[in-house]
């Protein structure tokens, strides 16, 4: 039987979400481990978006296929009791044999995380991007509407080899709460690093280095060299994975 | 010469405030370490609070004493650049020979932060106390408001050797936004572990198992094995401390 359940973590311990070589420190790992806790042989999780080192969800979706001979409300108490506190399972249910978390997705959502402070914030410096500076978060709003619609994002990340840059944003607004930046961006899917590549770029503009239309120019050109550094993991979050069924 | 400082500090990884042999793993320690690498031969910081283990701070108050040759704005930037990034001093600026972080203190205010959600949050879970079941948060701040004024506090905390349990309290309410729910408590001193008792027990008025009148007979009975356990050291925050002269 398939399946499927939400899991937030906090990315700040982790090597990223997907499993690597030579580190038991990567959020599928630790779900792996779980499964064989509570009598999975070779426990497989499937995750919808790979996460890098350092950044959070609260929104992944993951599939395993198990035999689970109890009521499947007893399954995350399970799960949960293997995991270590920074790795929490919700959501869990059947699912069916076709469901696969990333192909399966018809969007996902992000969301990236400013504060601009005098000083840095103890409390925030693992789930915030600290800027010393005021941006300007109309200037990053207005620059932000042209990634709304289908594009070639090469500007702003790598597609997996093979496969064309295009990909479809469906929302990008910047949201401001007192000295809190929120971005929040969905898509179809993104490329590698694109989130924290866009967001990189668009605090330029905030910062008043960059204007709109040459924000609108690096998207335009396709050139992967023409964007800013990208924003550091620790103030991104993925919150949300949507399905077709949903 | 005295200086005076702001202390931000996340107390995940200390011991607490208070300098202990055996550990490096105090803020008075980092911040004393920090003294000592920009030149002060036998550093000496005294705070204004005594948090303990896993409490965090955002207005802690310091002293020290030392002979800054530089403009006072880089004092504050020396001490930082020598700071683990959990510890962060803003705020530097000369006081009288006479001021003391505690004794010169008018007032302290602690927030406690609880949050209520079907299942724990990793990204929550080193700054707020997780309960699974909905808290009553009119019958938590209607129990609190006993607390207001002079009260020996005897039942939820002690006193140095050798003084007595008084204690004014001039703030304590409850805030509900959304699934978070912050408590804020200012006096003009606390006891030992007064806000985390106080909370610890407010919250078994929260789930129903305790009357507001049964929270006032505990406070009036003077009788420190009434009290529900303490709160949990993560949720609570040093926010301010108040001076005379402010």
């Amino acid at each position: 039987m398939r399946y499927r359940a939400t899991v937030a973590y906090d990315g700040t311990a982790y090597r990223g979400f997907q499993r690597q070589a030579n580190t038991p420190h990567t959020v599928q790992a630790v779900l792996e481990t779980a499964l064989s806790h509570i009598g999975v042989e070779s426990p497989s999780i499937i995750g919808a978006g790979r996460t890098d080192a350092g950044v959070h969800a609260t929104g992944q979706v993951v599939a395993f296929d198990m035999t689970w001979p109890h009521a499947i409300g007893s399954l995350d108490r399970a799960l949960n009791a293997n995991l270590p506190d920074d790795v929490v399972v919700s959501d869990v249910r059947e699912a069916d044999e076709r469901f696969h978390p990333r192909y399966s997705a018809v969007s996902r959502k992000y969301v990236y995380r400013v504060y601009v402070a005098e000083k840095p914030h103890p409390l925030r410096r693992l789930y915030a991007w600290y800027h010393a500076r005021p941006l300007d978060v109309p200037a990053m709003q207005a620059a932000s509407s042209v990634l709304a619609g289908s594009h070639d994002f090469t500007s702003f990340g790598s597609p997996p080899a093979g496969t064309n840059a295009v990909r479809t944003v469906s929302e990008a607004r910047w949201e401001e709460n007192g000295d809190d930046l929120h971005f929040a961006i969905r898509a179809n899917a993104f490329l590698y690093r694109m989130v924290r590549s866009i967001v990189g770029t668009l605090v330029v503009v905030g910062q008043g280095r960059m204007t709109g239309s040459e924000f609108a120019g690096i998207l335009a050109a396709c050139n992967r060299s023409l964007a800013a550094p990208s924003a550091p993991p620790q103030g991104l979050t993925l919150v949300e994975v949507q399905y077709v069924d949903e």
